[in-house]
C-alpha cells in the first residue's frame, strides 16, 4: 500500500506547478521526496518556479531547493539572499545537523502540502490553521508562495491560541470558526497530528485542544496533515504511548474513566495540569483530558475487543457515545475526498518531513 | 404493544408489598391504574400498605389513597391527618379542581414509582434525583416511605442545581456524580422528561441540564421515568414542539445549525437565554443549547431521510457525531433491562399521573 | 447642577459640526433639546447638515429633523426619502403615537451622541458598541453619518453577543476586547445602563454581560451613555429595583450572599436562568449573577452603612473587594475627562431619548 | 519586630496543653522552637500529651518528639513504634540527612499548628483545608490528634482538587464552601503559600488556585499559615520571583497586561499550561492566570509608585480594582484576630518548617 518513489528536483520544478501534479500525487498512496542528484535539463517553470532546480548538477539539499526557491521569488541580492529564512533552514557550505536535516525536511514537507493543495491560490481562499511545529512552515510558504493580492482576500481560521498568534503575527486575515456561516466549509486545513497510520487515521490531542481542531477539520472540504517523521507509525498508540486524548466534562471524569477500563483502556487517566496548575489540565472549553492508552488499533481486519483489542472506527465509534465525552482526540471515517459534504475528520494527505531531508507522502 | 389494565385498590395494597409485584408490573407494557370502585375485601397488607383501600366501598381517588396511607403510617391522629401534605393533594370533601387531580395523580405515580423500584428498601442504596414537577413527589415518597435508619444509609445524587436543593431541603443525603467511583453504577435513578414516546424514547432538556441529566441516568442500573401526561405522546416531536434540546461547543454554533438544517431539522435555534441574560442560554457547562424541531421520529420502520423523516436510533447515532455536539437531549437505545452494565439511556417504566387523578405506567 | 436648554433645530444645524459645540456642551452640565419651533434664518450647514431645519417655521420634531437629515445626506428621491428608516422613526402626517414618540427622541439622542463625539470623523478610530435599545441607533448613526471610506477605517468592539451581532448586521469592522494591543485604548465606547444618576454613576448588568461592558468601557478614553428617560434617576436604586447586579463565582454565591445581608442589601439574589435553563443564570464568562437591593445611593454626602445606606463610591469600594465577586454593575468613581490614561468607568456624557420626543443631556 | 525563643520539649509539653499557650504564643510575634536539651522535670500532662519529652535527657529531634507522642497516643507496641508515620519522619539512629530533617520540621509544624487552634478539639468545627507539602502534615496532624468520635463531627472544606483528595483519603468528612450558609463562617483554615512576609502578608497562586483559597480562608475565624522555611521572606517578591498570580478573565488579559506594565510590573505574562495544555492555563473557573513581578513589596513606610515600588496593601488596592482582575494572590489587610466577622486574608499565625529540623512560628 505504501510505496516510495526517487523524484528528482527536476521533476519537482515542473509537475508542481500544472494540475496534473495532483492527480500524479493520487496516484502514489505513499511518496518520498528525496531530493537525489538531477541529470536531466531544468524544465523551464511555466509562471514560477516553486522548487527550482539548483545551478549546477549534484546532491541538491531540501534546504537549498527552498531557499533558491525564495531567491528568485524574492529577488533578494547575493549580499542577504536568505535573509529572512530561519537559521536551519539557511543553506550552508558544511554538512547539516541532524536537527537542520529534520527542520528543513518539516519546511519542504510544508511548502510542498501547501504547493499541492493551494495552487492556483484562487482568492476569497479560507483556510484552516491548526498548530505544531510544521504547521509554522505551513504558515511560511503561504507567506512566500501567494501573491499579496491574493493572501489580502483569504482568511484563516486557527484551531485555538497558539495558531490565532501564527496567524496574526504573519499579518493574515484572523477570522474565527464560529464566523463560518452555517453550510458553509473551509477549502482547506493544514494541522499537524501526534500520531498517522497508513491509512491516515490520526491522534491529537497532546496539546489539548483537539475539540476545536476536530470542529476546524470537519469544517474543511479537505484537511491536510502536516508533521515530521516521528508522527508515522504502523498502528496508532505506537508511537504515541501517552493514550488517546478524550476532552470530558469533569463532573463525569471518574464515570468515563470507569468506561474506560472496562473496553480495556490500559491505565487511563486525567491529565495533570502541572507545573503551571494544581489539580488537572482545564481545556479552553472548560473540559478535563483523559489519556486513554489502548493497545495498538489495528486498522482493518478483525478485532478482539474481550483483549482489549480495537480497530480504529469501532473504538472511535464506541468512545464518542459515552455519556461525558465532549469528544475524543481519533480522527477517522471519511476523509475529504470521500465526503463530498464535509465533515471528514481523516485527512485527504500526510506531508511527513523525514530525518534524512526528505518528505514521505502518504495519500488517501 | 400497549395495554391497559383496570385495577382496584384492593389489588394495589396487596400486590404493590411484595416482589411479584414486580412480574406483574412487568407483564403488562402499559398500565392505567384508574382506581375504580372496590368490590372486593380489603386484603390484609403482609407488612405496611402503601396504597390501603378507603374504610369503604365507593370511589377512591388518588388524593384519598395517599392520605389513607399517611394517616396510618404516620399515625396521624384525627385533628391533623394530613398536616405535612401540600395544599393541593390535601383529601376534601368538595370536587377537586382539575388542577387538584393533575397534582394528585402525579403524585401518585410518583409514589407508585418509588414503590416499584425501592422496595424493600435496601440500606446502602445509591439513588439518582432528577428534575420536574411530578420528581418532588418522588423524593416526598422516599422520605414518606423509607424507614428513616435506612433511609441515613442512602445517598442521592442530584442532576442539576434544582434536584441538589431539592434532596437537601429533604434532609437527605447529597453527593455528586463525580464521586461516584469508576465502574460503580447508582441503583436507581428517577428523572422527569419533556416527551416520552411508546417504546420510551424520551426527549430531555428543556431545563438545559440534559448533559448531567444523561450522565446520571446513564450512570444507573435503572432509570425510571416520572412525568405528567402531557409528556405522553406518539412520537417524540409531536407534544414537546421547541426542538430536540442539544448542548453545542458556542464556537460550534453555526456549524452545528448547518449541519442540523442540512439533516431536516425545522429552524434549529440558539436558545436565548432571556430575561435574566441578553445573548444565548449557558448551560452549567459553559455550552450553549440548539433547539432542533425534526418531524415527529418514528419509532420504528422506515425512515425517509431525504424528506428529513428519521428513526429515533438513527437520528441520535447522527446527531451524536456531529462535531461540536456535546450532548444530544434524545435519551434512547437500551434501557436498563437490557444493558447489564449499565450505560442504558431510556427508562425502564415511565409514571404518568393523568388528567383524571389516575397513573398510566408505561414499561419495557 | 442640572440645567435646562431650550434650543432650536437651527442651533443644532450649526453648532453641532463645528469644535465648539462640544465646550457648549460642556458648558451646560444637564441640555434638554426639545426641538421648539425655530425663528431664525437656516444657517448654512459648513460642510453636511446633520440635523437640519426643517423647510418652514414651525415645530419640528426628532422624526423629522433624523428624516431630513437622510433625505439629503443619502440623497434619496422624492419616491423613497426614507426607505431605510424604521417603522417608528418614519415622518409621518399624523400624531405620532407616545412609542414613536420615544422612539424618536433615542434615536435622536444615539444621532447627537455620535455627532457631539465622533466628529469630524478621524479614520482609524476605535468604538466600542454596547447593548441596549438605544445604542442601535448609535451603529445606525454611525453608518448613516460617517463617510464610507472613513468608516471602512474603523474598527468597532462589542460588549457582548448582541452588540457583536449588531456591528456585524451593519457590516461594520468587528474586531474582539481582548485583541486590543496592551496600553492601547478605545476613542469612545457608546453604551446603554440601566440607571444613571445625576452623577453620572450607573447601574449595568441587567442583561449579565457587565463584565465584558465593564472591560470595554474602562478600555476606552470616554465612555457615552446613550439610553431613554425610563434610565434617569435621582439616585441609583430608585428606577432600577432588581438589586445592583454583581458577577460572582458560583462556589462563592452563599459567601456573597451572606456578605451582601451583613452589608444591608435587601434581599438579595441569585438570578434565576428561567424559562431557558433551570437553576441560576450563567454568564459567558461562567459565573452567577447575584442582584443585591441596597436603598437608593446617595450621590454625595453622609452615609449611614449601620442603616444600609451608602454613597455610590463607599459601595462599590466594599463590594468590589468581597472574595468571590468578579466584578460589579456600579460603573464609579472617575470618568474620561478625569482619568488621563483611561480606565474610567462613568460616562463623560449620558444622552437620553425623551417622552416628549426630545433629548436630554447630562454632562460630567 | 521578630524574637527567637528557645524552647525545650519540658515546655512545649506543658504549655501546648493548656489555654495559656495561646497567649503566650501571642506574646511572641515570632517564635522559634530549636528542640534543644532539656533540663527540667517533665510537666505531667494534664490530659494527652502532645508533644511530651524524650524519655532521658539529651537532645530531642523533632521528630522524637513527634514519634513519641505516637507512641504514647496510639498505644503502640515495641514491636512498632512509628508503623503508620512516612518514611522521612521516622526515627532513626543515624544522622538524618537534609531531606528528612526539613519533612521533620514540617511535619512538626503541622502538629504544632493544629494543636494551638484546634485543641481542645471542639465538636462540629468547621476546617478549611488548603494544599502544598505541609498541609498534607496538617491532615495527618488532625487525624492523628483529634479523638476519633469528635472527628466524625467535624467538617473539611477544601480549596481545591488536590486538598479534596487529601481530605477523602484520609476519611474526613468532605463538604464544599458553596454550603457554608450564608452569615457562617469555617472555625479556622490551614493553608499553605508560596511567600511570607513578616507582616504575615502572602503570595499565593502558584497552582493556579488562589481564588478558591482567598474564599476559604476568607469564609474562616481565622486563618493559619503551614510552610517551609523557603517561603519566608523579608519583602513578598524576594523569594517568590515568578510574580504576583493574578487571575483574570481571558479577553481582559492584554487589557490587565497594560495596566501592570503600567504600574510598574517587571514583565507580567499569561502563565502558559505546557506541557499538558497548549496555550494559557486555564483555572478552575475559566480564567488565566498573569503572573506579575513587581520590585520587593514594602511591609510598611513610603512608596515610590514611579519607580515601581508599592507598599502591599497599596499595590493590592489597585490590583483587585482594575477591570478583568478577577482574583489577586495577595493576602493582605486585617487578619482573623483583628476582622471580627472574618473576611481576612491575612493568617494570624505562619508556622514554618526550617532546614535544621526546628519550627519557626510567626504571630500577629
Amino acid at each position: 500500500m505504501v510505496s516510495e518513489l526517487q523524484l528528482s528536483p527536476s521533476w519537482l520544478s515542473c509537475t508542481h506547478m500544472n494540475k496534473h501534479h495532483h492527480l500524479l500525487l493520487r496516484g502514489a498512496s505513499s511518496l518520498t521526496v528525496s531530493l537525489c542528484k538531477r541529470s536531466g535539463p531544468t524544465h523551464p517553470p511555466p509562471a514560477r518556479p516553486l522548487f527550482p532546480s539548483s545551478g549546477a548538477g549534484g546532491t541538491t539539499t531540501a534546504a537549498a531547493i527552498v531557499s533558491n526557491f525564495f531567491s528568485r521569488h524574492h529577488h533578494s541580492t547575493l549580499t542577504s539572499p536568505h535573509h529572512h529564512l530561519p537559521k536551519t533552514a539557511r543553506m550552508s557550505t558544511t554538512t547539516p545537523s541532524p536537527v537542520d536535516l529534520i527542520e528543513q525536511s518539516k519546511r519542504l514537507a510544508a511548502f510542498q502540502s501547501v504547493t499541492a493543495h493551494l495552487v492556483p491560490f484562487p482568492s476569497r481562499t479560507r483556510i484552516g490553521i491548526g498548530s505544531g511545529s510544521t504547521v509554522i512552515y505551513v504558515v511560511e510558504a503561504i507567506t512566500a508562495l501567494v501573491p499579496p493580492t491574493t493572501l489580502s482576500t483569504m482568511t484563516f481560521y486557527p484551531t485555538g491560541a497558539q495558531s490565532e498568534q501564527l496567524i496574526e503575527s504573519a499579518g493574515l486575515n484572523l477570522q474565527y470558526i464560529n464566523k463560518l456561516p452555517p453550510g458553509t466549509l473551509l477549502d482547506v486545513c493544514f494541522d499537524g497530528a501526534d500520531e498517522v497510520d497508513p491509512n491516515l487515521n490520526l491522534i491529537k490531542g497532546g496539546g489539548a485542544c483537539l475539540w476545536q481542531e476536530k470542529i476546524v477539520a470537519t469544517s474543511s472540504k479537505k484537511f491536510v496533515c502536516v508533521a515530521d517523521f516521528r508522527k508515522m507509525s504502523p498502528a496508532l498508540g505506537t508511537m504515541w504511548k501517552k493514550g488517546i486524548p478524550i476532552e470530558v466534562l469533569p463532573l463525569a471524569a471518574n464515570r468515563v474513566l470507569g468506561e474506560l477500563e472496562r473496553m480495556g483502556s490500559l491505565g487511563p487517566k486525567v491529565r495533570p495540569g502541572l507545573p503551571g496548575k494544581a489539580g488537572a489540565v482545564v481545556t479552553d472549553n472548560g473540559m478535563w483530558i483523559v489519556d486513554a492508552p489502548f493497545r495498538p488499533l489495528r486498522v482493518e481486519g478483525t478485532s478482539d475487543k474481550e483483549k482489549g483489542e480495537w480497530q480504529v472506527d469501532e473504538l472511535a465509534d464506541a468512545l464518542i457515545k459515552i455519556p461525558g465525552v465532549a469528544e475524543i482526540g481519533l480522527f477517522y471515517g471519511k476523509n475529504g475526498n470521500q465526503a463530498g459534504e464535509g465533515g471528514a475528520q481523516k485527512p485527504v494527505e500526510a506531508y511527513f518531513g523525514m530525518e534524512d531531508g526528505s518528505v514521505k507522502v502518504l495519500s488517501a
